[in-house]
């Protein structure tokens, strides 16, 4: 067996940060190498021999925590959120001077979500409607989910690159709200439900039969092979990777 | 074995009716002894000796269609839409002079429709949420369907006679319809589905645990069953008899 | 407002215990007064002036709680496991000499399993078939779990009350445990999936349409609504009763 | 817009066969020129200047039709059954003879059961567990279902080839049938269910999150967009084309 991968995490006593510390713990090649929040000295990850660096901090930091991944060799695989166009451009410049080294930004790491995503989108095409139902917890202050949104919006793309028109849909007489959120065309439904965390259903319907693409998350710790996938990647991509499929070999 | 129950169709040309005439005559206790419709002569029903009648007709005549038959002395199963609390009231007039004759008025006869919405409303009560998703054909006019409709008034009266409050949720940001129409603080989801007939889901939650109630039907048939179970307790049942619910026993 | 109820837990260390406690010290109309668990002094729960006693103990234990809470005149919720018919007879006599105390005995307090059991039980009669899904996490010992195996039993004998015969079932081909085990005639399917915690579903057809009843549980605490009905209800239902549905009032 | 593609079907009064003649008519792009069944001149198709042939015959009669159809040059879609290997080799061995000839050889049109099985398939190795639940009507003689067998097969086969050991399963207590049928170490699970054509749900589960893809298929003119498809896609395709996915771009 080969020398394990050295990790450094930061946001390491975010709630998140934590289960990646945990999850790079228990496994057998990785070595958590240093564990680093709000206060504390960042240039201790490159002290500790970080090969790759996990960072689920927050959108004001994230950007000189790449910067300084990146200046200092290390790779980095990012789950903070707030990434604009402008943002990632800024990556690639950086990057552009530092040929060897790869990130991950990726919005989302849980591989079922992901999934579920490219399905939907492989699938659209053959189907005449597609409409997307999320369930979360009641706690929830957006709605639909930004999940939910994403993958209409990859749908609409797929059924528009396919030539598609508007999905059927003959209602003339509605109570307000009752189709759903229209996202590119495709109705989206979210529900708020006690006891669930995060759920999501696509359902895509042609002549005679239907298509359902469900995807349940019930805990945090369901990110965590998603974080491993790209820690053990990103080091044979250099560059700018964006969202977790590009690992998925789909 | 008794004597089979003398029964005639009335809209018997019509889908529901057809399938009526079908069911009856393929039940070994029923017999079809008269099929009538638009321009056929009402008395064949009773020349006939009809000891029930079945109604899927119109609007415009089943009132006319049930008079007839309560002066006739025949018991009436009615599927025929379009009754107000004010026709409700002028069959039971007609009713009170004729103590012998059972009308039941059912605007469904799908028993596993008439059980969910049954079942939600027993358990509404014991979940802190609940919400309905109803899917159908892209066909459809309306939406959400009556049904559904139907199903959220049973489950918002039955939150409230259990002096339950508004349903916890804690959206802030939605997008125009995301969260689904509101029926009597009940949120209610129209997906619109190729391929698909007539569906629906009531989703409720409690912390820690959901139940889910979905019923899919596929076929007019599946309303025959309901319609003779009418055929054969409304001769015990004198008087006026609103919704198969009543039949059901639960 | 009255007089909170004053409640003691026996097994109060366990994990449902210690839910048990939680739930009952979270409750306005409910005082928490004695947690005891094995190595404690039973009589502090009488000495604290427990109205209602809890028991998440172990069978060796059990009976002789019921007992100590039957002779304190205290009423008794008792959600420990493995009792006989023979031991819930003993229960009774106890009960004949104390003839105001209540004793609830529940295999099971979710009140989303008891509902989903008795809407089976309530809908068995009208379909032709009816099979039982559950699915739950790949540690369980038994397969299938014992709410399936009630579950089924119920939907069999409400079946035999209706004069049903035997599902229709034409397969002439199958490989072995294809259609699941047979229970009472009624097929069970059992899946381990890693991910889920505790899923059932109830799945009836007839000619047209399809009735399913999904329960799924995701937390123990789920369990504690059942607790705390049980506990406000006890002192109004002397002698014993046996199941949480006897409090529902379906 | 180009020329219509003529196409000839065979079995053309089968229940596929009629299915797929009216299908052939509808499209726009496809003309019907010849219709044949049992009894009828197989030249005719020849003689209609027929491009593409679609089969939908008996196993007993479809080699000579294949062969016929390479003889005169004309592409084939067949969907009739009973294919093994050996059949196969033969038509590859005659289509080396005709090297612009295409031949498809599909076991299922059902675009969505296609895709259902490559989504499974290609999930599988992100998921500690994965099993197959199927759902038909009564009258079904095989269980499981052909698709649901090659469905297990091909998560199994990904499974090996990402080398994961068996799905962790801790059942020491199980009823006979309980766990269904183990193909290749995939569970099966069959439902015969009133009401119900032809379903099929995969669950896959990882720590923490589960993915579940559901196929239903109501009608027979589900199968026709497939057909379709390979009516359009075969001449552009030489050689032997076995499964519909592989005109699926997937």
């Amino acid at each position: 067996m080969s020398e394990p991968i050295r990790v450094g995490v930061l946001g390491a006593r975010g709630r998140m940060g934590q289960q990646a510390c945990r999850a790079v713990d228990a496994a057998d090649d990785l070595e958590l190498v240093a564990m680093v929040d709000a206060g504390d000295w960042l240039f201790s990850v490159a002290d500790a021999g970080s090969q790759v660096l996990v960072d689920f901090t927050h959108p004001d930091v994230v950007m000189d925590n790449i910067r300084f991944a990146i200046d200092q060799g290390i790779h980095a695989v990012v789950g903070t959120t707030g990434f604009t166009a402008e943002r990632l451009d800024t990556v690639r410049t950086w990057l552009a001077d530092a040929p060897q080294v790869g990130v991950l930004v990726a919005p989302n790491f849980g591989i079922g979500a992901v999934l579920s995503m490219r399905f939907a989108q492989l699938a659209a095409r053959f189907y005449d409607t597609a409409e997307v139902i999320e369930l979360h917890h009641p706690h929830k202050a957006d709605a639909p989910s930004g999940t939910a949104v994403r993958t209409a919006e990859l749908i609409a793309a797929a059924r528009r690159e396919a030539g598609m028109g508007a999905v059927p849909d003959a209602t003339t007489q509605a109570r307000d709200g009752a189709r759903g959120a229209d996202v590119d065309g495709v109705h989206v439904h979210a529900l708020r439900v006690a006891g669930m965390v995060a759920h999501q259903e696509v359902v895509l319907g042609a002549e005679g039969e239907t298509l359902t693409i469900r995807h349940d998350s019930l805990d945090r710790v369901s990110f965590m092979p998603g974080v491993l996938l790209g820690v053990r990647e990103i080091a044979r991509r250099p560059g700018l990777t964006v969202g977790l499929e590009a690992l998925l070999d789909l």
